[in-house]
């Protein structure tokens, strides 16, 4: 059997994330079915981690075992012409048997986009936070750095955290950066692994920082070993981007 | 009664086109319904031509007639917290009582999109035509301006073309141009006026051209008196982008 090895991007506003459910359209889903009717018998497909309803990819790597054995232009072809427009597989490459695109990843890196004017555009209402309110973006900018290194992020994974299985929510964060340009505010993260709701969470806990109901103290209280508070409300998926895994 | 001129951003994707329908979505139908119920009662918006299902517009423009004497700043906000994202009002003022955004109109400027990659970003596929076979650029960009000039466009009509009423299909194109950049190429152009789907039948022509199918004689013959064959098929309306209206 050979290891297939793609990278592919989704518009996540209209399917259920990652992760294959019955009965509602997904990214893992739609790959399945797609290849299950290549392979002619069902194919497994393995992410590099599951993104959430709406959160979108630019380059998300997957892998899957094939006999079928179409050349790699060919399956891509076939792929992209199966498939919704709203997933496209972007390179298809030949991969080690054992490679998984999970367990092997090195690091990752989302970017998160909000848009501060009044009226969003409604050609990038799909891919931003819209937030339209006061907000000191200084103060969000100057404390996004804040999260790099090692910490235990418990305090930012989602509350049905069950990714976790009992392991540890320790994670490496390699850069952790915002940056401002006008009515937009980019925030971009790498790191090591990230918790269920991780970014999003990261993200409004910035927001509550840039809203002067949370200061550089109360964020570093957050990363600190004990009881601590939530952190901030879990921002929207739309303006979620997973940019690129690194292995 | 006011007269209120607006100017309005719409991504045409999930909407029947402007014309208001009965049971189906459309720009006409959902600003009818929520200025009558900011007025209390019906309210008939007028825009400055019907744009067709799935067709954007950058900045339409359209006016009613409005009792309520709100000012124009909240009138904005409120109709764009009731409209849906995909609609958003940009713009409102006060018009003199006789305006009216068709008749009135001196000129407007269309743009289409074509991407010819392989692979369409899932995050532009709404918004343009994909097209990744084979096309002479040079040849599309070369005829573009042969369209310059008041014609008899009846060959670029809507075969159901309903709009005439018996009229002219006599128009003037100010300026008709395309332009290549990469794997895009962008076609804009100027009119006085502009016949039921004349624009998708001038960019499938032109395609038409762009494909060996037509030559530059073949495509002033559509535009000479008497007898002619049909332009080239309606290219996709998810290209297809109003760009503004000139008074």
């Amino acid at each position: 059997m050979r290891r297939i090895r793609i990278t592919l991007a989704y518009d996540g506003t209209d399917f259920h994330g990652w992760q294959r459910q019955p009965d509602v359209p997904t990214i893992q889903g739609w790959l399945q079915h797609v290849l299950g009717a290549i392979e002619g018998q069902p194919v497994r497909v393995d992410g590099s981690g599951r993104t959430d309803a709406g959160v979108h990819a630019l380059a998300q790597v997957a892998a899957f075992h094939l006999a079928n054995p179409l050349p790699l232009e060919n399956l891509r072809r076939a792929m992209n012409r199966l498939l919704p427009a709203a997933i496209r597989v972007l390179s298809v490459e030949e991969a080690p048997p054992d490679f998984h695109p999970r367990y092997q990843a090195r690091s990752k890196i989302y970017e998160y986009r909000i848009f501060r004017g009044e009226v969003c555009s409604p050609f990038e209402r799909r891919y931003v936070l819209h937030h339209p309110y006061a907000l000191d973006v200084d103060a969000f900018v100057a404390v996004a750095p804040v999260l790099e290194g090692e910490h235990d992020f418990s305090g930012f994974a989602a509350s049905d955290e069950s990714d976790r299985e009992g392991g540890s929510s320790v994670r490496t964060i390699l850069s952790s950066r915002a940056e401002a340009a006008g009515e937009r505010l980019i925030y971009r993260v790498r790191g090591s692994g990230f918790l269920k709701h991780m970014v999003r969470n990261i993200v409004g806990t910035l927001l509550e920082v840039g809203k002067g109901n949370l200061d550089e103290a109360g964020l570093r209280a957050l990363l600190t070993p004990g009881p601590k508070a939530r952190a901030g409300p879990t921002a929207a998926a739309s303006g979620l981007f997973l940019l690129s895994v690194e292995y």
